[in-house]
């Protein structure tokens, strides 16, 4: 991002005027288009908005934008738009398509971190930097050849990836499968795309957990489906449930993360799992077992997937290296019958022809390599450290005011906030006082809970992040 | 993929038995579900077909699977899916959903190329292993480090590959922007589905020219648009004609691959690239040019793309690595006003959450290295070298039947088969002949016409994959 020089000559407001009349005529900013809030330019700008107030005015004199009052300001169409041409209404176009846009909250989320580095951040649910195996990425990467073949891949996946996920799977999931039976992906987000758009039809049915990240995700409702909740308890869902929505609404398929759930970290019940199966099995319902978390139990003993104790098939097991690597790899999986790899290679192809090869490359020789059991056996111990600073902060910090239980696994502590509060209020004082977080809402449940993510975090943040945060709280309770 | 040991003391048939039942009870072939065909798992096992009919035959005796004469192979429900349990109906699901299957001629390729490693390979549009630079990113790769940052990234992609494509633009593509109005994306084909699915609606009509690369993409059916086609001659689209589609069908967006057309090797001509952007104007209606042939134009004058002397911003502009450096590294780029890239970063963030960092610091690299121009030079060369072997070896072997015009850019060569053909014979007796090519009837056109790609196959395959070509031709006719 271009940034105006200091030690200029030129005055900032000036540097700033011609900057943007640069990148109104090079088409960012087609004519009649609305330019960003003089709040918004002082932020990413990082000058005062009073810069940008003398830049806006020294434009606005030569006839090249138009504020009106409530509306904001606009590129003028008369200087640009020179009658009777008119530029497309990129506007209508981009608001137009059956896609539905990120939630609010999210997009929120997204713009504030990229706009204040500063922010201490519980809200990215990933790792952080240094619980990436980086260092061993490097070495991998020096030390191999990754680009022997660079055409077209297999829609499917590379071949080598597939053969490691082979022994992976068995080896630490206890899923026994073929390299026939992976799809290679871009994150498991890339997986619950492809299941959405092109396993299920516009008008189907389909159960989810009631907390759970499939709400934060417009996608399901972008496919025109038909969302029924499975309340999570500490135990995770209850089978009886998934039989109950079936006589009701014929469900389709059944979204479940039942190892350390994302938000709640809940770990479906060993009872349960074999219930739900049997449920599975005497409806013919398919379950989706999204299973990111599991390898990161804190105790180093990860909970069996559903997928290898599914008797006759009902299961599709998805994974990804996202939550155990880096999430910025994007490299994802998922176990499933010839037909539905098929289906949904062949789909993809259309989609984006297939994954890179190089970040492929990397993560098989990741896994094969010496370096894959020593990153989980680090990854844990500092997982489960930071976990307790989090809950140490909270407890010192907030004793009366929150109320959570003590995830075994996963980076996310779901967390109820006992007084009533208001979401959004609470969001944007924790924003103004240097923290963020997501609020529970995200997630389809009630108000009133929020998200910690505190595996982004470096462990020196987590208490004067908890510190800001109960501050915020304070506030707005006040 | 697994193959039988022919040096085991086991026989043939029996360890394929194993295998097959192993992949049955890991889940790969539910119960219920076909089996490959004895022809095609003969070929992927590279054993005769008799091995396989002793398999079957061994795991029939077992129970395992099931053959009724007309309806395949498949996999015994008594044994696999004990009653009453239900393994889901996967072969429904995975026919289910909105988006289409590829067409069959290009599944078909895509198959016979899979299955046949020697087949001379005149279909797949992409550069040949040699023209890659695959020794300027080894050096590239194991002199950086590429992964200093981990992390979910902007989903506008990497800042440092858009700042280098700013420059790439400028110099290369006689293109002004800033790193605000690209979008870096997962090769032109993704460029091509965001487009589609997020800016446009189901009902919404759209001009392609045909014949084209959008034709073999079902993804325009699947958004649910309506297709109108504008005819390509050797001067490329005819403006008048977008005006006439415009006043009849109202279409809202159009589609153009000006320099060195897929398929047809066309060059839009001068004047009409003013009379089209004059009408797109007049119209307010928005082109997209989608732009990865241009940099292997054989005498080293790239086309100034419409993108360039786009006077009040109607062009989205496409471009992609495929075709000049690497189609497997999956990075492509879009140019587009503000709201457009905003729109199309959210939607994606939900497909896939962005792409890997990895190919993007690749990427970056490359075009700051200065291996890129040497590249170009090399890679521009070899592709005039490889389209006169085509020339001369379509002249000798086939002067009578067949007609084309000279390419001076791009991968392909577009040839007119004089005599009637059906399209689907002459594609098979290619293949069994060990030749294979895509039907020109993929790209919506006339049937009677065959694409071939010269960059894909090795120098020394050229004259030898048009004389099996040859004799397939003359096979079919006599
Ligand atoms: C439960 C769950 N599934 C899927 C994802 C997507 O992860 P990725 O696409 O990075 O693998 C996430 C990320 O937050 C998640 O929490
Ligand atoms: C005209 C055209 N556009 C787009 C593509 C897709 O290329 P990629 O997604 O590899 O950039 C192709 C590939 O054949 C093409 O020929």
């Amino acid at each position: 991002m271009w940034k105006p020089d200091r030690l200029s000559d030129q005055p900032l407001y000036q540097q700033i005027a011609d900057d943007i009349e640069r990148r109104i005529s090079y088409g960012e900013f087609p004519p009649g288009s609305l330019l960003p809030s003089e709040r918004k330019l002082a932020e990413q700008l990082e000058v005062n908005r009073s810069t940008i107030i003398l830049a806006f005015g020294e434009l606005r004199a030569l006839g090249i934008i138009e504020s009106r009052s409530g509306s904001g300001t606009r590129v003028s169409k008369f200087k640009w738009g020179a009658t009777p041409k008119h530029t497309p209404n990129w506007h209508r176009y981009a608001e137009g398509g059956s896609f539905l846009p990120n939630l609010p909250f999210l997009r929120r989320i997204r713009e504030a971190l990229q706009q204040d580095k500063t922010l201490i951040d519980f809200a990215s649910g990933e790792l952080a930097p240094d619980l990436a195996p980086i260092e061993e990425i490097n070495i991998l990467m020096s030390e191999n050849n990754y680009t022997s073949y660079l055409g077209y891949d297999n829609p499917q996946g590379y071949l080598m990836l597939r053969q490691q996920l082979v022994s992976y799977l068995s080896q630490y999931r206890d899923i026994q499968t073929t390299e026939s039976s992976i799809l290679i992906t871009s994150g498991s987000q890339q997986s619950l795309y492809l299941i959405t758009q092109c396993l299920l039809s516009p008008g189907d049915a389909v159960a989810i957990e009631d907390p759970s990240y499939c709400y934060s995700l417009p996608m399901f409702q972008s496919a025109g489906l038909r969302l029924f909740r499975l309340p999570v308890d500490h135990k995770g869902v209850r089978p009886e449930e998934i039989r109950s929505l079936y006589k009701k609404h014929r469900i389709k398929m059944v979204f479940l993360n039942p190892n350390f759930q994302n938000p709640t970290g809940a770990l479906l019940d060993a009872k349960r799992r074999i219930e739900l199966l049997d449920v599975a099995s005497e409806l013919g319902l398919p379950i989706v077992e999204d299973d990111p978390f599991s390898l990161s139990a804190y105790d180093g003993s990860a909970p069996q997937p559903l997928k290898a104790i599914d008797p006759i098939g009902s299961v599709l097991y998805i994974g990804s290296f996202s939550k155990i690597a880096a999430s910025g790899l994007r490299v994802g999986w998922m176990v499933a019958p010839h037909s539905v790899v098929d289906r949904l290679a062949d789909a993809r192809q259309q989609m984006d022809f297939g994954l890179s090869v190089v970040p492929q490359k990397v993560a098989a020789q990741f896994l094969s390599s010496p370096y894959f059991q020593p990153h989980l056996d680090r990854l844990r111990m500092h997982l489960l450290y930071k976990r307790d600073l989090l809950i140490e902060a909270l407890q010192s910090e907030l004793p009366e005011l929150v109320r959570f239980t003590v995830p075994q696994g996963g980076l996310h502590l779901w967390c109820k906030i006992i007084p009533d509060v208001n979401d959004n209020k609470l969001l944007e004082e924790a924003i103004r006082r240097g923290v963020i977080f997501v609020p529970g809402s995200v997630y389809g449940s009630d108000s009133g809970y929020v998200r910690f993510t505190f595996a982004r975090a470096r462990a020196d943040e987590i208490g004067p992040g908890i510190a800001k945060f109960a501050a915020a709280l304070k506030a707005i309770l006040s």
